[in-house]
């Protein structure tokens, strides 16, 4: 019998190295499933540096996944497909990254233009469209395969007669498998509609230069900030037909023009009930904006000049990050009374804001710090820290479930 | 060699064994992990008469899986983990079920009462709470083991005197870790805070026997109807020291007492930017309510009495469902004009609805065809039918990112 044992203690050792090795190749390897888990509490933090995402667990506060190689990520914004699996990334050199939060990796890639600023996922998850600066206009494609499905180029005819390409900006998602975006140079909106065999678009007009725009949570109004005049472009989508109204005529007034990149991104607007909230251009204010009849109603003193207003999901708080040289501090107001309530420091170069899909909860980026805080919306207490390279925008898988963003 | 000759072909045998093993206990067990998959697109169809739930994805629109073994599911409900993995359905037995989407089976189960009501998840989704009749009062469970972590009986003085428990009724979850829930004998409302180390409760006067309550999308308000006499009660848990508020003195007039099984659910109140759509009691009416001063603004004219009344994501459209004997049908108003625009027929005994988390799609169960119909909400016509065992609420795990359902 002695013959016996050496091979049957080899058998016991390899037989546990390929049972282990068979685990491994299941819940390890970079390309193969890994760890049965939902998806609703996962989320992207981009580093905007590195060409880098992290994927993180908002339960366990925890990064789960560095994914690299997504290319310039200045700028760059998150959408979600419908099971909240993959995550898009669009990145400012025309990159459109999907990204598999599950296996924390890449699953496709393409780089669809020169320059880009921003995409939007269709109602029905089906279709992404990317907003384009150069070739200008907006491209759609398969959300499965990334294969494009269409190409809208935003001509328009310009004072020499001719026949331009415009920059495109402010692209939102809305109801009806529409998208809606803005045409800087030709001062139009376009609406794109992907609900019928072939792509169909209608025109209106928007004002002077549109930089940048916001689409409200029901996804009934396009607000159109304007580079070239003074006020905003609202656009009711439940009555396209009756044009644009041209709203807030002081919104913008006050100060020497600035490059557009200063400009506050209209995606910083916090609406919360039956008022809007809204960084003032070049001032230490928040404005509070009536969403009835879209009247000033009142000018919140604020320690910076705002560039992200956020409302928190319950409406009760309206957080503030702010522009150089005072964005190393974001503020907290209380909704019911419009004043600051809390000044807290979360680290250098502070700047992005995302809200835990109930709120209990707000992540903050503090790029220069290389972290993102975690605070309790009811203490106004730090809960952690997580290291992060550069962190700039941060998107939570909640997304996918919500219009317009 | 000889000797080891049988050993190693044995050897090579049961290597075979132990890697398929291996691969089989990750990938095939029906109670371990199956595929890898996003949560977000998931959802549960309550099966009332057969103790089941059907396991559904919204992007295939298909049933993945039918779990049994649930109980008495008659008026069942059912909140998610805040990954979405987990569904917990609250049975009318008791019973509190958790179960497992990924895997299509039964996580935990527990019988927690003999007569229970609906129940709810806290904000940051640790805390269960469960409504009860019998014995009267309110229990909490850890989320993740279901473990009981508070009771709280629903004591109070009777006219005699004496400490009696009340049946708890309307519960729901709140901003700030909070439960607010109804005492059906005691005409109270209280708020269950489980923000601290131990559960604290505040308790409010709340008008005669009420039956059902409702939290708006933020959370702040807490309506509850009234059994015992006319009109609902109003709290603003913004502000709960200021008491509740009458409104709607008329809302329950106009018909003889009904048994309160028959008044209708508050859950089916549609709220759509700032106004209430709320079923008339005992009439064919829709009731048009402005959410500013909580004032009738009009009737609208329905072909039945309604049970359910459902406002689209969007806010464009409000579905209808109907009480017998008028309950085959299904109506659809559009909010701009307060006009019904469709009446479909998704079959025999219609009462629950839900919509796709952006509103592209709505499900519709039909009890006694045995069926789930999908509408397209743009085209309102038909998509697909699902099969379904006397099917009745619908649940997609979208609910994990809100408050108050």
């Amino acid at each position: 019998m002695e013959s016996m044992r050496q091979p049957l203690r080899l058998v016991g050792l390899l037989f546990s190295a390929v049972l282990l090795a068979g685990c491994q190749l299941l819940t390890e390897s970079p390309t193969d499933p890994r760890e049965l888990r939902g998806t609703g509490d996962l989320g992207l933090i981009i580093e905007r540096a590195s060409g880098s995402v992290l994927v993180v667990d908002t339960t366990e506060k925890t990064v789960l996944e560095r994914v690299e190689g997504l290319g310039n990520l200045s700028h760059a914004s998150v959408v979600y497909s419908r099971d909240g699996r993959y995550g898009y990334v669009f990145g400012r050199d025309g990159g459109l990254t999907k990204v598999d939060l599950l296996t924390g990796s890449i699953d496709r890639r393409i780089v669809q233009a020169g320059n880009s600023i921003g995409g939007a996922i269709s109602q029905d998850g089906e279709y992404l469209a990317v907003s384009n600066y150069e070739p200008g206009g907006v491209k759609v494609f398969d959300s499965g395969s990334l294969e494009q499905v269409a190409s809208i180029p935003a001509h328009y005819e310009g004072e020499d007669g001719e026949t331009h390409r415009s920059k495109t900006v402010g692209l939102v998602d809305a109801p009806g498998n529409r998208f809606v975006f803005s045409l800087f140079d030709a001062g139009e909106i376009w609406i794109l509609d992907m609900s019928h065999d072939e792509p169909r678009v209608v025109r209106r007009e928007a004002g002077d230069k549109p930089y940048d725009a916001l689409i409200t949570g029901q996804g009934r109004w396009y607000i159109a900030g304007l580079y070239g005049e003074d006020g905003l472009s609202l656009l009711d989508l439940w009555n396209p037909d009756e044009g644009v109204r041209h709203i807030l005529s002081d919104y913008g007034r006050n100060d020497e023009r600035r490059p557009v990149y200063k400009m506050p991104h209209l995606e910083g607007w916090a609406i919360a009930g039956d008022r809007a909230f809204v960084p003032a251009v070049g001032a230490h204010k928040v404005l509070e904006i009536s969403m009835e009849d879209w009247a000033p109603e009142g000018r919140i003193p604020v320690q910076g000049q705002p560039v992200f207003v956020m409302a928190s999901p319950d409406h009760r708080q309206i957080w503030v990050s702010f522009a150089h040289p005072d964005n190393d501090v974001v503020q907290v107001i209380d909704s019911r009374t419009s004043e600051v309530i809390r000044t807290l420091e979360p680290g250098e170069a502070v700047l992005h804001m995302e809200f835990s899909p109930r709120g209990e909860e707000v992540w903050i980026s503090a790029r220069d710090s290389n972290r993102v805080t975690v605070y309790d919306t009811g203490t106004l207490e730090k809960i952690t820290t997580l290291e992060a390279k550069k962190p700039s925008g941060i998107f939570f898988t909640s997304r996918a479930h919500r219009l317009g963003l």
